[in-house]
């Protein structure tokens, strides 16, 4: 779906309100030790804050007064139908186990999309101050060393490549198995960084990152802004996953064909 | 050894200094896409930037026309001998992986040891702008969020507690078992943050960090921090570790036995 050029601004402008926002909500809790962690689900700890639900109400009430016909998907307040053919799909933190831990990889994650998926993306860290976004024309980080043009790295060979995840269990053991596979073949494979190891593939300081078992709005704000610098976002057999699921994020084509082949086996 | 307010006032002031010059000389060249990675072992991936240097230089004239009595220890050029019985402690950027990559988590580490160990530390995180020291009657945080005082997280058990590692290899195939009978007892184990993982120990916002193979530089600075905010870093035997070596810093006497018990198998 091709948008106007005022449709497309007025999608910025309210993106980047929805971010100031999150800002905001996100950081009157970080590292104020009086957060709550509920967990989902029994087997993985996958804490819940009162950020959280702050951060997507604020988002939520932001979108019903400027973009009332489009849809949203979040997180932790789930889908609303729309008419204009776009929704929001939003995270109000990515990383939450990050977030409890006080780290500054965590972020804010703010994308739109038409039937096809993304156009438009929106990467936020809130503790740093720092902002990428990417789609609709524009491809740009604004943090504390200033504002800059995002631009992935150029093909290198995957022994020379920086691969990033969040957590060495990567998804099942299947996934795990595909995982190592890759990791021993790259000049540097690190881990912790949430939903920031993207962001660093469009700033062109790394080449790769690999996850698994991730949802929509876990990839699509990523996927946007990465598209946008010049990468290259897939599952593990090379096809779109805005969706979900497993994902291998590259700076460029090159490197995700050698990564890909080895995920394949 | 005992120093005098005024002494105590003059170090802070010069580690101020240092970490200002250091912040400087390593974010011109963050994010550049223009680093040289020299590797000093050909068996480990441990780059040493023209950053690494540069700031290390910058460090040590400060140290010469502020502080000439004084000894250094630096990651870079090494060890020059004072008459002072006070010994800067130098390493211009702490996790030079991280730094490559472009993630905000290594950090500029300067400390200040008499005969028994360190007296202050500094950990400086340049791209945040965030500051945290330690000693000499400090114990605070100063970055996006304003200043605030350190204090590490009280006693709770082993199974709710938050654990920080660089890298889920730990050390020597013994190191790494050891570490491996620590990680399923906790709640959550996190890899990737170099220095900024002991940081957050003094934040109070995680319990542990677990590490070998340190040197003396890479550890003075955390164990002032870590221990001016309340927490205790020892090696995996419970001595003191300000040499290097096998590290464990934890936020608590409780905890920080819990952990012990384990590495000691």
């Amino acid at each position: 779906m091709r948008v106007s050029a005022q449709v497309a601004e007025e999608i910025i402008a309210t993106a980047a309100e929805l971010a100031d926002a999150a800002r905001e909500a996100t950081l009157m809790h970080f590292r104020r030790g009086d957060l709550t962690a509920d967990t989902k689900e029994s087997e993985r700890f996958d804490p819940v804050t009162v950020a959280d639900r702050l951060s997507e109400e604020r988002m939520r009430a932001i979108l019903k007064r400027r973009r009332p016909a489009d849809g949203i998907l979040g997180e932790e307040f789930g889908r609303e139908e729309g008419t204009s053919g776009l929704t929001w799909v939003l995270d109000p933190i990515d990383g939450t186990r990050g977030y409890l831990s006080g780290t500054p990889t965590w972020g804010v994650l703010i994308s739109v999309r038409d039937a096809e998926g993304p156009i438009y993306g929106l990467i936020d860290q809130p503790y740093i101050r720092e902002r990428f976004e990417g789609g609709l024309g524009r491809a740009e980080v604004n943090g504390p060393s200033g504002r800059a043009a995002l631009r992935c790295r150029g093909a290198r060979p995957l022994s020379e490549a920086i691969l990033f995840s969040t957590f060495p269990e990567v998804g099942t053991a299947e996934e795990g198995a595909a995982f190592r596979r890759v990791v021993p073949k790259t000049r540097l494979t690190r881990y912790g960084t949430d939903c920031y190891g993207y962001a660093l593939i469009a700033a062109g300081m790394i080449d790769l990152v690999i996850e698994a078992g991730l949802q929509a709005y876990d990839v699509q704000a990523p996927i946007a802004v990465i598209e946008a610098a010049g990468g290259i976002v897939t599952d593990w057999e090379g096809r779109p996953c805005h969706e979900g699921g497993r994902v291998l994020a590259a700076a460029n084509p090159a490197v995700h064909a050698e990564a890909l082949a080895l995920l394949r086996g």
